[in-house]
Order: C-alpha cells, then sequence, then structure tokens
C-alpha cells in the first residue's frame, strides 16, 4: 500500500519556529526597532552601540523569545553603517530562533525577485514582511522559495488602516479580506503568512477562523495599545503553533537608568518573562 | 496693498526638475535597475562592475534625461558593495536632474520616519516611491519633507495590478482612485506624486483629469510595453509639467558586443537620444 501524498509540502523554516513555539510555550517575536537616540547611554559609549545593544537585548530574551524580527528602517537609516549592524546582528541571533526581516516590500516581478534574493539568500533571512499593493507576480518571487516564511501585509494595527484595507468591496468583504482570500491561494509552498494587528483583537479570532492554515505575524501589542492574551488566544491555529506576537518597545526600552549592560539586560529579562507569563495562558 | 497669499507652496525640487523637463523638452527618466548578471562583460572585468556601467550610462544619458531613478532592490540584492555603489552612483547623478529612490516604503508612522530619514537625510535623494496600503499616517512622515516628491503607487503597471488595484469599492471608484484621491488630500506641501503605469494610456488621461496637480511617474515603457508618445500626451499637466516617464531595461541595455565603454555609450545614447526625440511631440 501506499502512503497517501501530502498536499501541504514540509517547509522546514515553519517547522523550526513551530517546534520552538511548542516547546517555550511562547510566541515571543522580538523587534528589534533599535534606534540610537532611544538606547541607554552605557551603549552609546561602546564601539559600535546598536550592536551591542542588540546583543544584549538577545542575551537577555533568548530564552524567552521564539523569533527575532528586524526592522529594517531603523538601520537603513544610519546607511552602511546600519547596514553593517544589521548583518552582525543577524549573526548573533539564535539559530533556533525565526529570523525576520521587517521590510515591507514588493514591487514588479523581476525587481521582487532581487528583493527576495536579497533578504533570503545575501543576508540569509527566514522570512520577510512583504506589502500587498501590486497583487500576485509582484509576489510571487517571495513565494517560490519553499524554506522560507513570507508574511504579506493584512490588517495593520495603525490608525491608517481604515484609509484602505477596511474599505468595502463591490464584490463583498474588505480590502484585507480579498487579500487574506489571496494569500491563501499563493500558500501553494506551506510557506504564506499575514501581518495582522494585535490592536483589532475581535478582527483577529475571525481572520484566524477564515485562514487556519496560514502563520500569522501580529505586532501592535505594548507601545501601540492591543492585549497579549487575547491576542495569544485568537492567534494561535488549532494545534497552538503558527503565530507570533511581535514586541518592539515594550521589551527593548525598560524604564529606568542602567550603570552597566548587565543592569540593562537584567530589566529586559524580567519584561521578557513577564511577556511570556502571560502567553502561557494560551497553551 | 498686499499680495494674495500663494495657497501652494514652492518646492524648490518640484521646480528643479519641471525646469529641466522644460528646457530639455523631455520627460526621460532613466531607470538604474542595474543587474551584474546582464551588464556587458567589458564592465565585468573592471574594479566596481555596477558603478562603472552606471557611470557610463549616466554619461551617455546626461543630455536627455531630466531624472534618475534607483531601483534600490537591485543594490539591496548585493548587501553592503550593492548599498556602496548605490551611494557612488547617486554622487554621480548630475546635480540639475532629479534623483528617485525607487524604494516603495511605508510602515508604521515611526518606522516610515526612519525610512524618510534614511532616504531623504542620509543617502539625500530628491524624491522616493512610496505604497499606500497602510494609509495616511504611514505616508505622513515623508509628506512632511516639504522640499522632496513622494511618489505614491496608484496604478501599476504589472498584471497584478488587477488583484486589489483596479477593484471596485462599494463607495464608489477603484481602490486606485480612493488612492487618488488620499494623494491630493496629501499634497498641502506641493510634494506629492504617483506611479501610474504607463501600459493603461486610456487611464493615464483620465488620471491626469481627475489630480491636474500631482507629479507623474510613469514606468512600463519598452520592456513592459508601453506606449511612449500617448504617456507623454497624458501624462504631462496643462503646463507641460510634472510627469517623468521612467525606462530602465529599454535604455541601459542596447543589443550588441561591446569592446570599449565608449562603443556601449555611444549605443545607449542613440536609444536616450531616440527616446528624448519621440517625448519632443509632447511639447
Amino acid at each position: 500500500m501506499h502512503s497517501i501524498a501530502m498536499n501541504i509540502s514540509t517547509n522546514v523554516t515553519r517547522n523550526k519556529v513551530n517546534a520552538q513555539i511548542t516547546a517555550k510555550r511562547s510566541l515571543l517575536c522580538v523587534g528589534l526597532d533599535s534606534d540610537p537616540a532611544k538606547i541607554p547611554d552605557i551603549f552609546g559609549r561602546m564601539d559600535r552601540p546598536v550592536l551591542a545593544f542588540n546583543r544584549s537585548v538577545i542575551r537577555a530574551t533568548a530564552n524567552h523569545a521564539v523569533a527575532y524580527k528586524i526592522n529594517t528602517a531603523f538601520y537603513e537609516a544610519r546607511g552602511i553603517e546600519g547596514i553593517s549592524d544589521m548583518q552582525n546582528t543577524l549573526e548573533s541571533l539564535p539559530s533556533e530562533c525565526l529570523s525576520i526581516a521587517d521590510a515591507k516590500r514588493a514591487d514588479i516581478g523581476n525587481t521582487s525577485r532581487m528583493y527576495a534574493k536579497a533578504f533570503f539568500e545575501h543576508w540569509a533571512f527566514d522570512a520577510i514582511t512583504a506589502a500587498p499593493y501590486m497583487g500576485t507576480d509582484s509576489l510571487e518571487p517571495f513565494f517560490d522559495y519553499d524554506n522560507k516564511l513570507i508574511f504579506v501585509l493584512c490588517l495593520t494595527s495603525n490608525p491608517g488602516s481604515a484609509d484602505f484595507e477596511e474599505q468595502q468591496l463591490s464584490s463583498g468583504g474588505t480590502l484585507y479580506d480579498a487579500v487574506l482570500e489571496k494569500v491563501q491561494e499563493w500558500n501553494r509552498n506551506n510557506n504564506a503568512g499575514i501581518v495582522v494587528g494585535a490592536t483589532k483583537s475581535a478582527l483577529l479570532g475571525e481572520i484566524r477562523k477564515k485562514a487556519p492554515g496560514l502563520f500569522f505575524l501580529i505586532p501592535g501589542v505594548g507601545a501601540q495599545g492591543g492585549s497579549l492574551r487575547d491576542s495569544s488566544l485568537s492567534g494561535l491555529d488549532d494545534n497552538k503553533e503558527s503565530a507570533l506576537i511581535n514586541v518592539s518597545r515594550g521589551v527593548i526600552y525598560p524604564q529606568g537608568d542602567f550603570e552597566s549592560p548587565e543592569a540593562f539586560e537584567h530589566a529586559v529579562r524580567i519584561q521578557a518573562a513577564a511577556l511570556h507569563e502571560e502567553m502561557h495562558t494560551a497553551f
């Protein structure tokens, strides 16, 4: 007898992060939106302040986080120096955790192929965020990488989501519903996901029901005001997998003056542990 | 007697490129989508092939072009080496021409501020392309720069434009119509523009009628199949200003084997001159 072929292909990256989610009972993605103007003075006096700061955050959070999200804007803003920090930060991430380039790219096909090459081959990120406006052929080059994860913007956490994302279409549903449907079509390699904001936790549950097979990246907790517990419960799939909750400012910038990197790390660790603890309730 | 205050502020960048359009009777924007795999062998043997290639293209087109568009994907794909080429290419552009970062960025406000800082301050581009999906607060940080130009994706030239951009909204019109309306609201600093594909030249004329005051960036001529003459006529505003037609592959990759940079430059110059000549008919 032959075994029945699986419809859905194996994605080693997706399996890797799901194994971490299960093992740690955590959905925590730490957002490295590292701004030189905001990092503690103790790092400002070091050789490469942002890199030293990031490594400190990584050490403090490695037991609690299952993913790290590098917001490319914060590195691009400092040109080549920033890009070097991005590269060395990426190399400093725990290999068992997912690395996400929060890049929100997409363009015509031949250009998106270059973006995919940049983030998946040159930098070797595990995952990327992408923008849906230009449609199928602008995203296909990312989906061609069957061992990566691609999170397409769906319903975002910012006020401007009302301008276009939440508009009703004549064909029924909202624009973000149409995006959700397309992303499910694009999921032939089991590598598609969406970005859906935690500030809309009621909608988050509805979206999970409509898209049981997609990976969710959920920003907007903390500085942006979303509820962590609700987002965890609503975001996870039926296997208690395939969702990440990103916290950036709420974990990397603890209050206080720190006299040593160790003191800073201690404060970050406490914040990460508290977030982790709250996530346990969802498992 | 007091003079009547102008409603629309002066934008030195917009004035600069419009002066070039008028002086050269050209709308030509040369797209530097420079791919190491496609540039002639004579450059491949040089120290920094892409930079040498770009400088050659710039020399060959400077009399015909009014703008240069650097497609960031092609540079990011090569990491720090590519970003260095981008920086030196930007420094090699004629100062009277507009420099556009074709970056298609946008994110929540505090992140978009970083992207704006990256492209407008660190690299000092004159203009950027941006993606509208996330709405007003994701684009405001770009529009705060009142002496830059921001081209928001409206109706693009690729097949995927049918997926979302051309969808009808319940409130009337298409998604791209809604974007067009918003961009006009965002134009308080006279620095807003749109990206509208040349492959839709009938629609291009309609869009110009609806948005007489916006700057248009029109890609899709050449390799993507749009008509140059129709796009020129439809794209320019009532003053025969405020439109750029981008050609990338159709100008930077002439057919043939080239034995010297001079031979390559000659071929590029002929292509640019032919495009320029065709644009004259629109003035």
